[in-house]
């Protein structure tokens, strides 16, 4: 098979290698913007060759692998528009990216079968690409009516040949579901070390910060544009989730004159967590 | 030297288990509620004797660590009011503390050091104690107006002697930094954790959960009771705390329309962050 990633970073780069230590891939073409970083993927056995543009990279691929930040998919979907090539995704939301690929491609759009890995890492960039990154993790395909079952087979088994484990699911539940325990989380940290760096007393207060904090606050180390991205492409669920936070923090604010009650939904939160921490 | 310790957990085991390593005591007796706690704690070499009350521990003791839940001081430093005991606490808020400490010893209070190892994990329980467990770690003494320099200075030693790195600051500074960094997000994790527990589709939720969510949800399978103690103890500066992050929340919710704002946003928060690990 030949692959063709657009956007060798993070998602992109651990495709290219799990696909490669799976032996499932034979000639790897890379599309990105920066110069380095392409370089960097040279050296480090993820693609083969560099090319400057998508249709260049897609012309004599069998798969496609679109893994830029989400705000580009639609000029590198147009750049795809006339190829024959399958194409999948790493982008985290779906229904952007699917009306995005829709208008981009036409009637090509039957080629496309969206997936989200659900294998992010605070690092990004080819030099933080590994083999094993969606070993065990979670890839949701959101198949489109166009799609034929041969199409989803194939990126099912690419995704497969990674390691990954896989499940179906409509777009507009994908990014539901999503919001609530990646996208909301990600917005919470960052909000959190913003208010605090933000404090004349700042060093002073991180001076202080623990371990807890720093688990806490591990996702806002994460990439702003992607973050950016992300956010605007699911803003409507984003500000659902934003918004039955807000009326838990009230809910939480109201408790503190009710330890009882307090140390209950604590308890209960505990008790919620540790049954998920035993059965993932 | 011989030490009491009033509740034998994370806190209280880690400090005779760190003490004992030092060879900075000779002779350590527990007291606790938990039966079984306290002959776990003997078994692992903990404590070398069990007392019921903690009157009858402090008596032959040079120091005592009072590291109970903290809605237990008052009744532990009524026990304490007849002794010559130097005392500090592993209490992770401090105004409260000194306040019942002030009630119960009355001139007494001399002895009573106030102190906060910043050394928390959701693990509780003399399972949990580690010799290690304060190896590098702050712990924060707010001295009072009637220590003496030799009080102190005992009690910073028995600290340092443990690995920790000592730093004083006024009662009412502690729980205000605290409450920024500590407080405050283990109540955000609680409130997150509970809210997706409480959704019909939780198990949707949890399954699709990855490990950002588990690093920042580590903080919520903390200890319910100790964490509804620091939350009432520390209440007024939460509160504070709370309106802070509604406001910040509120401003991301706005910039949630302006990606470029909201991008940089995030940027500064990384880049705050990557600081402080970098530091750290």
């Amino acid at each position: 098979m030949k692959l063709a990633v657009i956007g060798v970073g993070l998602i992109g780069g651990s495709f290219a290698l799990a696909l490669r230590k799976a032996k499932a891939v034979s000639h790897v073409v890379g599309v990105g913007r920066g110069e380095q970083n392409l370089k960097l993927a040279r050296e480090r056995g993820i693609i083969d060759a560099i090319e400057r543009d998508p249709a260049a990279a897609a012309k004599n691929a069998d798969l496609v692998l679109v893994a830029t930040p989400v705000a580009q998919f639609a000029s590198v979907f147009a750049s795809l528009k006339n190829g024959n090539a399958l194409i999948t995704d790493g982008g985290s939301t779906k229904r952007d990216v699917i009306a995005a690929a829709r208008k981009a491609l036409g009637s090509g759009i039957a080629r496309f079968v969206p997936a989200h890995p659900i294998a992010g890492a605070e690092k990004s960039g080819a030099a933080a690409a590994s083999a094993d990154l969606f070993q065990n993790r979670r890839v949701v395909l959101t198949p489109l009516k166009e799609n034929s079952p041969e199409a989803i087979g194939k990126v099912t088994s690419a995704w497969k040949a990674c390691g990954a484990r896989l499940s179906e699911m409509p777009a507009d539940e994908h990014d539901a579901v999503l919001a609530a325990v990646s996208h909301l989380p990600h917005l919470l940290a960052f909000a959190l070390v913003h208010e605090v760096a933000g404090r004349k007393n700042s060093e002073q207060l991180f001076s202080f910060a623990a371990g807890g904090f720093r688990d806490f606050t591990r996702i806002a180390s994460s990439h702003p544009e992607m973050w950016r991205d992300i956010c605007a492409a699911n803003k409507d669920r984003l500000l659902e989730e934003l918004s039955r936070f807000s009326g838990k923090l009230d809910q939480v604010k109201a408790l503190l004159d009710k330890p009882a009650d307090l140390e209950k939904l604590f308890a209960e939160a505990r008790e919620a967590r540790d049954r998920w921490i035993r059965s993932s």
